[in-house]
């Protein structure tokens, strides 16, 4: 059985870390070895990294926002996700590169193609096998996470820019359809966690 | 009198901070309004990818270490060295963006065209006017730093390191004549504050 490389994709409170936390229990049950990270984060410098950029105090125009992230992803893919899938375990990654094309290309403005190239670099070429999308509507998003406490510095940003997130990531998925399992995030959990399952079933045999 | 816009450059224990702190008090002497700022560091966000990047706890492989460096120097451009051009200030930085091409390309062995392609879009072609670059054996750089203290992450990188760092700068000061003053770090504080000043005005007027 090949490992595989799985990544949630999506805006806040579509419920990723739920499906995420989800899917390892239904690996664990498999006996599917594994490994669960996110991003940023999942290095001591992704985790510095990720208080940086969700800190509301600091002024982090688009460009140098998005180096922030590829840094955290470059060091996570050489330190923990290559790693992990070369000892054979399913690496399942909360949020990749995937983000930053629809956040900081889409959302922001920055010219694909150059944080195509970039991402390239900071990678390696590492492609997930399979992205879950957790297509929300913006508004229902915002209120979700806004629910759970103070918004972070992603979460001000206004719903213009959520909604040409949200076209990014379903441009992104509709280019790549094999890559992408793109689910409404209004279902419950239990539905959710029953197509993830049975997309990846497919591909884990 | 069009602004200036001049960097230092060389290995740590070279004099930068002293030779920066003295044009400062010279273009105050002149009368030039000035700016003096240095890398990493400048804004917010650079003071904290500094500490960050001096944190010997934390491991970065040499991508990540330069994503970091270039997201601190896009924000400083942006923040801090276009607007006091536009307002008629010389800029005076401590290390720029030879420095990512000295340490990051010649020392880590990242590729040069890679750096310099990245460099152009974080800092939107912006260049220095005049690069100071204070040339010294990194064997007595090394010496010098350890005596201010504990080395950090970068101190503590082996003398083979920063010889490759060494001859990316002189690689550097030879491509560009005309851009780079490159003087002898052994030479008294005098000496080398004389021989910037006296490039300096030449410049300035």
């Amino acid at each position: 059985m090949k490992p595989l490389f799985i990544t949630f994709e999506g805006p806040e409170g579509a419920g990723k870390s739920t499906q995420v936390t989800r899917l390892a229990a239904a690996l664990a049950g498999a006996g599917v070895p594994h490994l669960l990270t996110r991003e940023p984060g999942g290095t001591p410098l992704g985790t510095t990294v990720r208080e940086v950029l969700l800190d509301p105090a600091l002024t982090i125009d688009p460009f140098p926002e998005f180096l922030l992230y590829s840094a955290s992803r470059a060091q996570l893919v050489a330190e923990v996700i290559r790693p992990a899938l070369k000892r054979g375990e399913t690496v399942v990654c909360d949020r990749y590169s995937d983000s930053s094309l629809a956040y900081q290309g889409a959302g922001r403005g920055l010219p694909e193609a150059l944080l195509r190239d970039l991402t390239r670099e900071a990678t390696g070429g590492l492609r997930p096998d399979l992205t879950v999308l957790l297509d929300l509507d913006p508004a229902v998003g915002l209120q979700r996470a806004a629910a759970r406490g103070q918004p972070d510095r992603l979460e001000q940003a206004d719903l213009a820019f959520h909604t040409r997130v949200r076209q990014g990531f379903l441009a992104l998925a509709a280019e790549e359809p094999a890559r992408f399992l793109v689910l409404d995030a209004t279902q419950t959990p239990d539905q959710l966690a029953s197509s993830i399952w049975i997309a990846l079933e497919g591909r884990l045999n």
